[in-house]
């Protein structure tokens, strides 16, 4: 629901929240952070600075929800904030609005604090938002899909399921880390295809995969299924999410049961939970599906989420190479697309993942599956970019990438934006590859 | 190591685990139980009775790493025992030998306080043992994994991976629970080979599958693969598992990502963690591959657990149907196998898991995937025993079975025996099936 917290005209009396921030007071994400030399706490992000919710309690700036809300969020994770739901969470939103408002009444009251009550971001390490239980990655990008399909079934790309089912399969949930952890290159099988067995050693193809996170929120009972009517209630919030992954080793071992090794060795995801509420005014239309495509069947069709349950954000990777850095050369943008590909919504995940009866737990995590766009400049993989590594990218360093090197750093960015609205962030979800093992 | 706590001459003065139990001192497998009107605490199975190890502690009983390992063990999951490892552990088993031993100079310190320190596991609750972080699933019994390969790929069963990757995949942790726990048929997209669209409703072709369930140890960090050479010192217990697995759903979604939705309704273990030491027996040689096969890679290869690193438990699948019972007619056993017939290893399982980095974590839970063994009486699913469902099972009620019915109940068992030794058991594993949801 779009409401005056989106007001267009307020400002932060926290400066560097104006102007072009990922965090204006429009946005107001959550996330777990450590300030230098402190334990981990629940967070808001304004600007280059976090707010200290735990301060904010001492300083008894909140009552009712608000506070309930503020304090489960004040903990070392967010998942007891996550299991509140949308109510709690809206209102302790519309309250952090009031104290940071540059205008509002009580900015007498809260900047004269604001030297225990804020901490610089950049000071601060931040960490996984949640503990999360269970991590479940979907194959929504409906592009995606068909570019894999294509270099593996040329004249059938998708899959004849693909249209009916939001396709996704457990990920691993212990190894995934929050933005600017390292990513050691894995070693593990894979067999070339002139190769006549396998052999062990570290991949050679390592990939990134552009992907949105969901957070869960209040979840399900086991055996309970949520209808799609409600669905939209059991989302906390949405992240940036890289899925890393190894393709030769991919490619030896997933049949018949999917993807293992290529993908578990980790997981990134940037740190702040951007929540339904920051995102309303950006909320479009389920895209209309092309002619002689299904219908979504009744368990995943919702009038309210067809009309306004697909999201319109802005996602751009760009990979740092140590050639770039050594000619003071800007990072290179590989792709620049729009969540708005998804063929599914978030609604629908979690519609189709509970239908049988699975669970879902405040504080775990979805993938959206990688988001790639109809055209080369908004492929969300080197797999797509470099047609399987055919067909090598050439970097202004002259630099060549089939696939990613030792010390490539990959940032993936996204941002919402509309006409008569501030635009949000969501910081970055970067990670840098490190040699494997010997 | 087999030691004197395997001795066969040993008795113990509580009467019932003398005999033919699963449960005898030789055994004394580690779970976590509430008393009636208690909370949930760790104990230990001996006969028909569960040893309160927070009683044993209050009374005194033990000392040093015993003492320890039973503090880590007495809570309400057993997460940090088995972050403890073997020598703890073994310890513990060591000293509760020495207290529950007919002759044993504890039993007149011991047995005046058996009104306190043991309940009878008939009046107990009996939980999961640990908080399960992940859960993965492999696939290494070899003729489970020929037998459906047939269905799908009569001149090729085997895909070209098998033999040389463990194969595994991530399942579900959050609907993982304990014997006894009804199972509810699950509904889902289905769509059979003559039908031109996918349709929504309950499975029509529910499924048990006979696995063990391995629950790791310490574990490992992110980045540090464990070694074959030090696998096994990951592992904690084993257990039952039933992987219950909607077919005709399985059939539809599982391209190309895996199973899941088919299989993450509920996943049944038994509560009783069989230990190592308890095993040590009961260790067989891991089958010689057949002529032809490739040796294991050097990651996957370790002397002893070539020599020693498989298991041989006798594994059962009952069915006990509704006009079973009405006839009054005792359970029908559909198969009789062995753990022997998996293609490899625990510890291979753990080194596999590791090699590119991933990070096991204590409580974690890896299943071996389906036991079959290579002849229809020892088949671990009845998609083997039906042939597909193409060929029902008539049972002595008359009943036939292609697939599970509403009403049946699935109870798996295991036991180890070797002349010699006091044969040992791992209580069942059941679930009964639950109408679909309307």
């Amino acid at each position: 629901m779009i409401d005056a917290t989106h007001d267009p005209a307020r400002t932060s009396w926290v400066a560097s929240a104006n102007g072009h921030s990922d965090f204006p007071i429009q946005n107001l994400p959550f996330g777990i952070f450590s300030p230098p030399g402190g334990q981990p706490r629940g967070g808001v992000a304004i600007g280059d600075d976090i707010l200290d919710l735990a301060v904010a309690l001492e300083l008894g700036l909140f009552e009712g929800i608000a506070k309930a809300a503020a304090q489960a969020a004040a903990g070392s994770t967010l998942n007891a904030f996550f299991a509140l739901g949308a109510a709690p969470r809206a209102a302790l939103r519309a309250r952090l609005v009031q104290l940071l408002d540059a205008h509002g009444v009580e900015r007498s009251n809260v900047e004269p604090h604001a030297g225990r009550l804020l901490h610089r971001a950049a000071d601060c390490t931040l960490h996984l938002p949640a503990a999360i239980g269970d991590y479940t990655d979907f194959y929504a990008g409906i592009s995606h899909a068909t570019n894999v399909g294509k270099l593996f079934r040329p004249d059938n790309p998708l899959l004849p399921n693909y249209k009916y089912v939001p396709i996704g399969y457990h990920g691993r949930a212990s190894s995934i880390r929050p933005s600017g952890f390292d990513v050691r290159r894995p070693n593990g099988q894979r067999k070339r295809a002139d190769e006549a067995e396998p052999t062990f050693g570290p991949s050679g193809n390592l990939d990134y995969e552009l992907e949105l996170g969901i957070f869960v929120g209040p979840g399900n009972a086991l055996g309970e299924p949520v209808s799609i009517h409600a669905a939209g209630e059991h989302i906390a919030g949405f992240c940036l999410l890289n899925d890393w992954s190894a393709r030769d080793i991919q490619g030896w071992e997933y049949q018949p049961l999917g993807p293992f090794l290529a993908k578990n060795f980790i997981t990134t995801v940037s740190p702040w939970v951007v929540t339904p509420e920051a995102l309303a005014p950006f909320r479009i239309p389920q895209p209309v599906r092309p002619q002689g495509d299904p219908a979504p069947l009744p368990y995943l069709l919702d009038a309210a989420d067809q009309a306004q349950g697909a999201l319109d954000i802005t996602l751009e990777v760009l990979i740092e190479t140590p050639g770039l850095k050594e000619k003071g050369l800007p990072p290179h943008r590989l792709s620049r697309g729009s969540s708005s590909d998804l063929y599914w919504t978030a609604a629908q995940f979690v519609a189709h993942h509970t239908c049988g009866g699975c669970n879902l737990s405040p504080g775990d995590l979805m993938g959206t599956g990688t988001i790639s766009g109809p055209t080369p400049d908004s492929f969300g993989s080197l797999l797509e970019l470099s047609q399987g590594g055919k067909a090598p990218l050439t970097l202004a360093s002259g630099e060549e990438r089939r696939f990613l090197e030792d010390g490539d750093t990959v940032i993936i960015t996204g941002r919402a934006a509309r006409e008569g609205f501030v635009s949000i962030g969501f910081g970055a979800c970067s990670g840098t590859i490190l040699p494997a093992l010997g």
